[in-house]
C-alpha cells in the first residue's frame, strides 16, 4: 500500500502543529546522530556494502548472537517484510488482524494465499506461514511470550514472522534474539527507525536461523540500504544511548492520555502496552475527525479504517508530549460537543 | 547478484589510492551537495513521502514530460530493475549480454525465462522483453539511436527496458526521455547516482508511458527511496550544474588512457562511446591483475570476468584523473613486464 499511510502532513496545506498520526515517538534527541551524520556525508559519494555486513555483524554482537549471518539489515522493516514474503512465494499464510497492511500486500503480491485471523488460538491448519505484530499494530497490544512460544514450538512446519518493530517502546516481556534465532521456524523484526525516531533514513533487521536468512538473502538486491542510513546504524550501534526515551515516563503519559481520551463522551479507547492507542468513534468515521483535526487544528491522527476488520469509526493516535496530547484532547473534545 | 560488483575496496585490507573499478566518476565536487544536506538532516526524522511524488513532478517537468506520472523515482537504478522484472514476472525475456548483471538476476528471480542475445539483430520471436544498457555497461558501447528506434518500433508487443543510466558521459545521440514516453513500449531508466557521483545515496528513476508505470508502481513498497535522497534529488533537479563534469575533457582523457594501455604488450582494449572501457588480457586472469593491483598499488579495477559472456581474462576501467590513469598505466606495465 503506497497511499493510507500515517505522518500523511503533505496531504494537507496547512503546517501540522502536532503529530500523532505514526507510531513514531517524535520527541527523541537526535542532534548527536546528526551532528554525526552531517561529518560522514562523504559516504554518499562511494557505494554502500552491497549488504551491510558490517553493521550486520555488530548487531549480532550486540543481540549476544554469535553467528553475524543471523543478522540481515534492510531498507526498513518494510524492505524486510517484502523480502520475506517474496522468499516464501506462493505460501498459505495467515496474518493476525488488525495490523500492519503491509504484511498481507507483500504476501498477495508474491501469490500467497492470505487468510485473515483474529488470535493465535484455533488457527487453521496447513499454514505455511504465519505473520504477526508484537506489540501490535494498530492496537498497542502484546501477545504473552509463553503463550506465543507454545503456539510457535506446537507448530514447527509453519514460519512464524514477528514484527517487533515496537519491542522497546513496551515493559512486557518479548521473544529475544537469541530465543528466534533457536528455533528453525521463526523470523523476527526489528526496527531501528521506531526506537530512534529517523523514519526518514530507513534502517531495519531481520534476526532468525542462519539457514532461514540464507533464503531471504537470496531474493536480495544490493545497495538497497544506502550509506547514510549505514553510517547511522553503525553510530546507534556504537553509541545506543545517544538519544534516551524514558519509557515510563512515556508509557505513564499515554496512560493518563488514555484516561483523558476516554473520558470524551462518544469515544472509546482500548487497551495497550505500548505508547499508542486504537480509539473508536461512536459515530461519525475517523476520516471526517481527521481531516477536521488537521485543517482547523493542525493536529494529525492516523484514520485507522483501512486497516483489516476495522470501520470507518477507528483511529490511531500515538502520544506525544504532555503539552501536545493535552491540545489533542481538547480538540477531540470541541469536535465532539460540536457534533454530538 | 550482492557479491561481485565493482567498488568492493571493503574486501582488501590496504587503502585505496585510486579507484577504477565503479563506473561513477569521482572527480565531481560534491561540496555545494553535501552543504545543502548537512541543512536538512531533519528529514531524518519524519517519514519520506511513500512515493517521491514531488521529485517525479520536478523530475517530469525538467524532461518536458507532462504527465508526471512519467516518472518513477527509485531507490537506486536497481531498484527499478528488479521492480520492472518483478512488475513483467515469467515473461519470455532477451539480455543484450554482455552486461550489468542485474537485470538477468533480477529476471530469473521472477521467474521470467531469460536469453542471452549478444545483438539486436536477429532477436529470437516472440519476446515479452528485452534488456539492455546503452551506453552498456561494461563495454561502452552505445546503439545508434536510429538503428535502435527502428526494432522497437517495428515489435510492439516486446517491452523495451533501456538503461541509460550512463546517458549523460557519451556525445552519441540518446533516445530522449519525450520520445521513450511517447511509445507504449519502453521503460528508460535514469541514475542521478551516476551523473552526480552520489552512489552512497541510491536515486534512480524509471521514465516511461503512465500506463507501463502504472503497472510498476503496482508491485512497489512504500518509502523505499529515504529522505536524505529526496532532499539531494530535490536539490540536484534544482540546481544541475551544482557538479559540473567537463565531458569533453572526461572523454579525451578516456581516449589518452585507452592509448596508453593498447601501447602496453599483452593487452587489448575495447572500443568506447562513454569514460569506461572494457580490457582483455592475452594471457592470466583479471582476478589476479586486480588482486595484484589492489595489493601492491592501492589501485582498485573491476574484474569482469563474471559478466556473461566473458571469461577470465576481461576487465572494466573507469577514467579517472590523469594522474591517476597514469599511475594505473604504470602499474599495468609494471605487472605485464614482471610476468611475460
Amino acid at each position: 500500500m503506497i497511499k493510507g499511510h500515517g505522518d500523511d502532513a503533505y496531504l494537507f496545506g496547512r503546517p501540522i502543529v502536532a503529530n500523532f498520526s505514526s507510531n513514531v515517538y517524535g520527541r527523541v534527541d537526535l542532534s548527536a546522530l546528526k551532528a554525526h551524520l552531517a561529518l560522514r556525508l562523504d559516504a554518499i559519494g562511494s557505494y554502500p556494502e552491497p549488504e551491510p555486513y558490517t553493521l550486520e555483524a555488530r548487531l549480532a554482537s550486540i543481540h549476544g548472537l554469535s553467528d553475524p549471518d543471523s543478522v540481515c539489515v534492510t531498507n526498513g522493516a518494510t524492505e524486510a517484510i517484502y523480502l520475506i514474503a517474496k522468499a516464501f512465494s506462493f505460501s498459505r499464510t495467515a496474518v493476525l488482524q488488525p495490523t500492519f497492511s503491509e504484511y498481507a500486500d507483500a504476501c498477495r503480491l508474491n501469490g500467497h494465499e492470505v487468510l485473515t485471523v483474529s488470535g493465535l488460538s484455533g488457527l487453521p491448519g496447513d499454514l505455511d506461514m504465519v505473520w504477526l505484530c508484537n506489540p501490535n499494530n494498530p492496537t498497542g497490544g502484546v501477545i504473552p511470550k509463553s503463550n506465543l512460544l507454545e503456539v510457535i514450538d506446537e507448530a514447527p512446519d509453519t514460519v512464524f514472522v514477528i514484527d517487533q518493530s515496537y519491542g522497546f517502546f513496551t515493559r512486557e516481556e518479548l521473544m529475544s534474539a537469541a530465543e528466534a534465532v533457536s528455533r528453525p521456524n521463526v523470523i523476527q523484526l526489528h526496527s531501528m527507525t521506531k526506537r530512534y525516531a529517523m523514519p526518514g533514513l530507513r534502517l531495519g533487521y531481520i534476526v532468525a536461523d542462519p539457514s532461514l536468512l540464507k533464503r531471504i538473502r537470496g531474493v536480495r538486491m544490493p545497495w538497497s540500504v544506502n550509506a547514510i542510513a549505514i553510517e547511522a546504524g553503525l553510530f546507534l550501534a556504537e553509541h545506543p544511548d545517544t538519544a534516551p526515551i524514558d519509557l515510563d515516563a512515556l508509557l505513564a503519559e499515554t496512560a493518563r492520555l488514555q484516561g483523558l481520551l476516554r473520558a470524551i463522551p462518544g469515544i472509546e479507547v482500548g487497551d495497550t502496552s505500548t505508547h499508542f492507542m486504537l480509539c473508536h468513534l461512536d459515530s461519525g468515521s475517523a476520516g471526517e475527525l481527521k481531516d477536521w483535526l488537521a485543517r482547523e487544528k493542525g493536529l494529525l491522527i492516523r484514520d485507522a479504517s483501512n486497516f483489516e476488520l476495522l470501520g470507518p469509526e477507528y483511529f490511531r493516535i500515538a502520544a506525544q508530549t504532555p503539552q501536545e496530547n493535552d491540545l489533542l484532547v481538547s480538540a477531540i473534545r470541541d469536535y465532539q460537543e460540536g457534533r454530538l
